[in-house]
């Protein structure tokens, strides 16, 4: 954490000093008349969204919700690995590691191969590989998410606060040349007590449909969910129990012989847990609302499927019944009829869905709110970017082709895996049996844990993602994936810490550039970090506003090869150790060295002759790998999405 | 994390359920006239104590403070590994350890043997030996302490929060027979606006003065603080500056041959430096006071030493001058004349002092803050366990003898650090000259690393330390010292943790059962299971009252030597699997395995045969270790501490 660069200031550093115009901490009732972004919905899309655009002193955001406050008993509860990541991005992380249920190992229950009518446990995995990621795979109610969001929102230079108890009735996008700036019209009626009813106008520069799959933002654009209308029921419950089940604190899969299948999820806090349960098969034309099924059926399948074990249900916290169904939308943003993301058409999007509003899919294997987070973070920086003019316009293009693939990939995973999941496992006395092979089940899952974990994305080469020409410099630091951190000692304090850790949502880009071999410890970074600053059009100058810190926008760091003992932080360039703020004080925290216990140019496939450069995107993706001296490469590369400074 | 026992309840969980009479959020205006504890200051050791009496539901608490309000700028900064254990147990230190420095590596600077003018660096070392303790050394403004702290006596069931701008005019304490349930009166004047010479009376059954070294509860009480007085003058500054000095943002001691010392502290947040300054000597009438020294000669004695380097100071945050003294209070407590434990004496101390008012060093060891906080987290736990009726009386004669041995180690440390760190370095040219050599202070600086970690501290046997008698059984867990935390995998999720985080700041003893080896993974645990609990003067039924769970007060876990896939919870015995709450849920929390990357039987020097049990007080430190079937002798100790229930 870096702070008291202005000088010297008291109390909690988390806590921005508030922008300029930013509302006192209790947001004013009424929601403003025009925004730069209008977010519609208070779900984990929007508030990752809101929370990023919050960041920035100069742009006005509202956030608006139907629901009357901040959600208090959550939905979805799975926190991938990737969605940690982005949490310590946003500085919160340790909270929810602190709090939440880890998920350590999944165990898989099939019938006894002696008795079918019981069940027994036939594998134990680990949950995440080792090394996929430096944070782990925790459970953590919804709501809490909800709750950090709202306090970085809270603590951010705007103090941004959500408008609840609004509902959309209506929005309206301006033709070309029709009110310019802000043309985006949405109509809002108040449902708090006391203003039932009232009408309030807001326009923005650009909204974001966050409201679930019954978006009204999507109707409002036309678009439509296609995909599989569901044709099975599931039931889910979150439940204080008392069971003989020995796997109750582990993540368990349980497939019965005959009465269906449980997945067992531990929850935080040491006694809670939520069972899904499959209920039957469902006829094409039947649906869960016209079955009439309550907490007690779920409850009582749960037992059935459970046996020999007993369940003690002793206080259901939460329950719900639904439908699987796998449905996408054909666009995210409000420019029909093209998919590309060429440059060709000049038109910009002004209205974008997210999250549920453009796919939907089962919760079993815990992907929906992960993945709608990961669409507004990939949507946040985008929006900031383009609002404070430091991007081209052309940049928003790129947030459906990017997420519309990645739910795709989703949507196809999910119909796989509820399948499977939903399958009869195969008797092994019948060979005819076309159930499914337990042992294949959990193959499946074995292979599909990267997926699952969030860290398989990858994004296809565009206007913000570099061709992988130069990936054998960096095998490890796949172009188009999330930047994977690596330990790393910083030189000027000796701290050991994780090199990702210094990506934040800030929506500034990094450029990290790792050391060459040679006799100087800096080799091929002296040269880069003269090339980047050399002459007006050099890629680190020509983005520079005039008296703004050298890295507001792209932040350079370097990583070197020797210990850290062995190399002096008086031969650092200056340009690794830059001076900036109000007092011109020097940052320390741009260099770094490889810890010798976990050298990451071997656990990264750094090429150590030629070292490289690895260019990551404000949303931790990584942009492009590049030698060293490819600094024209790399101004190409940065020209085509930012804007030079004016 | 552990919480929803009682059943589901939404919300941020480090806030507890407002106890019944707690007060709101804000608190009444008003000092209550009647308290189980009054504690007099808001420092560091004053905060400690009023979260821990907080915790509890049945304990009335007032804590006041001259000062108008909460501390804003800090004084002290160091935070040694053992007092990030104790804020753990109180559930911040990934908080603090999120936003603090961290002290990774010492430097020391020595004149050049080439030109004594000038300084060069003679040695680097990590500042904290590998395996002491889980956790770093860390910087932290004293002033964010006190704010983590707060924030746990907010969220406390009690909902306790300071009353500030509060005078004590008077404090006095009834004889024996009279005011007996609350024999102590406090006469307090309020400094607030408007109420500006009110006075308020208080009752109290114990008063704490955490008032510093001017104490008005120490001289109330009659003690003095005895030792040396100072003759070296010390200047310290937080500055925001920009120096070529390499070492700025590593802890470095400075010793120029002629201009005096210097120790460079860095701070949190990346540009913040705290400077300790060496002012030259003083004659024996001089005092600090009278020689008005300010912050421009602070800063140009810093330039004058760091020579070569230059120093530029562009913003001064906080600065002061003070001496060295090392002053120490014959007593901690109001029972003069006598400084046993020994039960002989049936009295029960009311009043005590802890911090700065019982003991006082130099600040640049780093101890201050933490001894003081090491003295009220001893207190706090035994004052609350006799307030409640779970500890005899006599356990209050123990604060006393046990924490002025500490301060009087502390004193003798820091008398020897602070002559050492002042005394001028030798001429290595002048075999006759008889100053300090520089590798002997960094030797001194190492050996004595334990001991400014704050983990050498080493209670005596007394009615809450036992002997070690049984030592052998467990090398790595000495009695009297404190429990030293070590990985293990939680049985039922599999979960790598820290078993010393088990210890929470919760007022409850701990016993750890190491289990024995044997066909049997419970080998020697499940006898001791058994007689734990068989009859109503096993250990763990004498003490229990009806109706609380059976780990109310003394929490039992067991740590077995198989890898965790090895073993089936099914085979847990019952007593490791207790029924608690409201609802009878199962605790799936008290089981764990060696973790076999690092096996804590061999990391604590565990009798692998004979197993062992470990009993560890509500403060974290070992009190005992015995054999598994010791239940005796266990029982004999735990009753000479605590009450049977009633």
């Amino acid at each position: 954490m870096q702070f008291h660069l202005d000088g010297f200031r008291p109390g909690d550093p988390a806590v921005a000093e508030p922008a300029a115009g930013a509302p006192p901490r209790e947001m004013p009732a009424e929601v403003p008349a025009e925004v730069d972004v209008l977010v519609v919905g208070c779900g984990p899309a929007g508030l990752v969204l809101a929370a990023q655009l919050a960041a920035f002193a100069g742009i006005r955001t509202a956030i608006i919700d139907e629901k009357p406050g901040p959600l208090r008993v959550g939905q979805a509860d799975g926190i991938a690995c990737r969605t940690v990541e982005m949490f310590n991005a946003f500085g919160f992380a340790e909270r929810v590691l602190r709090e939440s249920y880890w998920v350590n190992e999944t165990s898989f229950w099939k019938p006894d191969d002696a008795d079918r009518a019981r069940i027994s446990r036939s594998g134990r995995i680990q949950d995440t590989e080792d090394g996929l990621s430096e944070f782990p795979h925790v459970i953590l109610n919804q709501a809490r998410v909800h709750d950090f969001l709202l306090e970085r929102m809270r603590d951010a230079p705007t103090r941004l606060a959500p408008h609840y108890a609004r509902r959309l009735d209506g929005l309206d996008v301006a033709g070309a040349g029709q009110g310019a700036s802000h043309p985006v019209t949405a109509t809002l009626r108040r449902l708090d007590p006391g203003h039932e009813g009232e009408v309030e106008t807001v326009r923005a520069r650009f909204a974001v449909g966050c409201d679930g799959a019954r978006s009204g933002v999507r109707r409002a654009l036309g678009l439509a969910l296609r995909g599989d209308s569901a044709n099975q029921a599931w039931g889910v419950m979150d439940v204080l129990a008392v069971t003989d089940f020995p796997d109750i604190r582990l993540k368990a899969t349980v497939h019965s012989a005959r009465e269906g299948s449980v997945l067992v999820i531990p929850r935080e806090g040491g006694y809670l847990v939520r069972l899904y349960i499959e209920l039957d098969k469902l006829g094409e034309n039947e649906r869960v609302a016209g079955r009439n099924i309550g907490v007690e059926q779920l409850i009582a399948a749960a037992r059935r499927i459970l046996h020999p074990y007993a369940l003690e249900v002793r206080e259901v916290a939460w329950w719900s019944v639904y439908e699987i169904g796998q449905r996408l939308s054909d666009r995210f943003d409000d420019l029909a009829g093209d998919e590309g993301d060429d440059g060709v058409d000049a038109r910009v999007p002004r209205v974008f869905i997210a999250g549920d509003a453009c796919h939907t899919h089962s919760p079993k294997a815990g992907q929906g709110m992960n993945v709608s987070m990961q669409d507004s973070f990939n949507l946040g920086w985008k929006l900031a970017s383009v609002l404070l003019g430091r991007a081209r316009p052309a940049l928003l293009r790129s947030y459906s082709a990017e997420r519309r693939a990645v739910a795709r990939e989703l949507i196809e995973f999910d119909r796989a895996f509820a399948r499977m999941f939903s399958a009869r496992p195969r008797d092994p006395d019948d060979p005819d049996d076309a159930g499914v092979d337990p042992a294949g089940f959990q193959d499946y899952f074995v292979r599909q844990g990267r997926f699952t974990a969030g860290t398989a994305t990858r994004y296809q080469p565009s206007l913000v993602t570099g061709a992988d020409t130069h990936q054998q410099l960096a095998h490890g630091f796949p172009v188009g994936m999330r930047f994977h951190s690596a330990p790393v000692i910083r030189l000027a304090d000796a701290r050991p810490m994780q090199l990702g850790h210094v990506v934040l949502a800030d929506g500034r880009w990094r450029l990290f550039a790792f050391a060459a071999a040679g006799d100087d410890a800096f080799a091929g970074v002296r040269g880069l970090c003269d090339a980047l600053f050399a002459g007006p059009d050099a890629p680190l100058r020509r983005h520079a506003r005039p008296g703004e810190d050298a890295d507001a926008l792209i932040d350079l760091r370097a990583v070197l090869q020797r210990p850290h003992r062995a190399v002096s932080l008086s031969d650092a360039p200056a340009a690794l150790l830059p001076r900036k703020g109000r007092l011109g004080l020097i940052d320390y925290e741009k260099l770094f060295c490889a810890d010798p216990r976990d050298d990451l140019f071997d656990a990264r496939g750094i090429d150590r002759a030629r070292g490289c450069m690895v260019l990551v995107r404000p949303d931790q993706y990584v942009a492009h790998v590049l030698p060293l001296d490819a600094v024209e490469a790399l101004s190409a590369f940065l020209g085509g999405v930012l804007l030079p400074a004016d």
